[in-house]
C-alpha cells in the first residue's frame, strides 16, 4: 500500500496486528477513526491503554478482574465449596450469563495439548490443587470443551485429585435444546442415552 | 454479556464502535490485547491517538497528510497541470500503487448522492473549480466509480467547468485483464467496443 501519511501508515500497521484484521480492514478502521471527533478517538485509545495497564488476574481463580480478588471470589453470597473449572475467561462469561451457577470458578488459562506444546505446568492446575486443599472445596465441576484436550485435562486433574475427598463432575453432554435427533452426531446421541435422566427431573429443570 | 471487569467492559464497548466489529469480535480483540506486553498495547493506543491528533488534510488536494501540503502536491517532479479527481483517499492509494500517474490529485470526499443527502456543497467541488482557475490546470481526469453517483458528479463538475479551457477525461472502462468476454456485463462490453483503441496502442501499453 502506498500511504501519503506516515501517521496513517503506523496506525494501519498497529491495527493490522490485531487477530483477524488484515491490512485492508486495518485501513478501513484507521480512516474511520480519522473521521471521528478527536475526543472520541482519544477516549478510545485511553480506554484500551488503561485496561491493559490496570487489569489484573484474580489471585484466587485467575479470572480477569479490576481488583486483586475478583467480584465472584469476593462475593460471600456465592458457595465457596463448589468450583467450576473452565478453560478461559469467555467460558466464565458464558456460564455467568445463564445465572444458573452460584459457586466460584477456576480459570485454567488453556487446556493440556502436547501437540501445541502446552503442558500442565503452563496452566493453573497446581493452584487448583492447592485451592482444593486449602479452601475445603467439596465439588469440582469441569466445564471444558468436549475434545481430546478437554478430556486429557480432566483426566490429568482427576488423577491429581483422586486421593482428595472432593466430588468431581463434568457438565452434561447431550442433545441441545432445539437440536434434532436426526442430525445429532452418534457420539453425542450415544452419550445422551448412557447418561439419561429421570423424566421428572427433566421436567423440573426445564421449568426453571 | 456478563463482564467481571469494568475495565474490560469499557474496552469492549469502545472496540465494538469500530465499523464491522460486533460485541463478540470486540471481546476477542480486547482479550488479545490483555495478553500482549503492556508496552505494545501502549504503543498501539498512542499511535492511534497521535494519528487522530496530528493528521491533516492537504490544503490543496484534501488528501490525508502529515503536513499542511501533502507529499504529492509538494513534489515538484510531478506535473501540476494534470489533476486526477477521486472520491476518497483509498482511491489515491490505489492509483499511486500503479505508478502510472505523475500528476496531482483532488479528493472530493464523496460523490453527489441526493438519496443520501449529499449535495455538491458537502464535497470539495468549489475548491476544485478554484484550483482550475488558479493553478493553470490543463487536464482533469475523473477516476470515479462507474455508478449513478459517479456519473452525476462528473456531469455536475463538467457543467461547472464548461467555459474553462481545461480538457476533461475519465479513466477507461472496459474488460479487465484476466476477465472473460463471455461473463462481462453488456454495458461494459458495449462501452469497450465504442471506445476501442488502435491495436498498436494496446500492444504498447501492455508492454509498459
Amino acid at each position: 500500500m502506498n500511504f501519503s501519511s506516515s501517521l496513517l501508515e503506523s496506525a494501519v500497521l498497529e491495527l493490522s496486528k490485531l487477530p483477524g484484521i488484515g491490512k485492508k480492514t486495518a485501513l478501513r478502521l484507521a480512516l474511520h477513526l480519522v473521521k471521528q471527533p478527536e475526543t472520541e478517538v482519544v477516549r478510545f485509545s485511553d480506554t484500551i491503554a488503561r485496561m491493559r495497564q490496570h487489569i489484573q488476574y484474580c489471585k484466587s481463580c485467575y479470572n480477569i478482574s479490576d481488583t486483586e480478588t475478583c467480584q465472584i471470589c469476593s462475593n460471600t453470597m456465592r458457595q465457596a465449596e463448589t468450583v467450576c473449572v473452565v478453560e478461559n475467561i469467555r467460558d466464565v462469561m458464558a456460564i455467568e450469563s445463564t445465572q444458573q451457577f452460584n459457586g466460584r470458578y477456576h480459570v485454567l488459562g488453556g487446556l493440556i495439548s502436547p501437540l501445541d506444546g502446552i503442558g500442565p505446568d503452563q496452566l493453573q492446575i497446581d493452584t487448583l490443587i492447592h485451592r482444593v486443599q486449602q479452601e475445603g472445596i467439596k465439588e469440582i465441576i469441569f466445564a471444558l470443551n468436549p475434545n481430546i484436550q478437554g478430556d486429557t485435562t480432566i483426566y490429568y486433574i482427576g488423577k491429581k485429585l483422586q486421593d482428595k475427598s472432593v466430588r468431581i463432575t463434568t457438565i452434561a453432554r447431550g442433545i441441545s435444546f432445539g437440536g434434532e435427533l436426526e442430525y445429532a452426531d452418534e457420539m453425542t446421541l450415544a452419550k445422551s442415552i448412557q447418561n439419561r435422566i429421570p423424566a421428572e427431573q427433566y421436567v423440573r429443570s426445564s421449568n426453571t
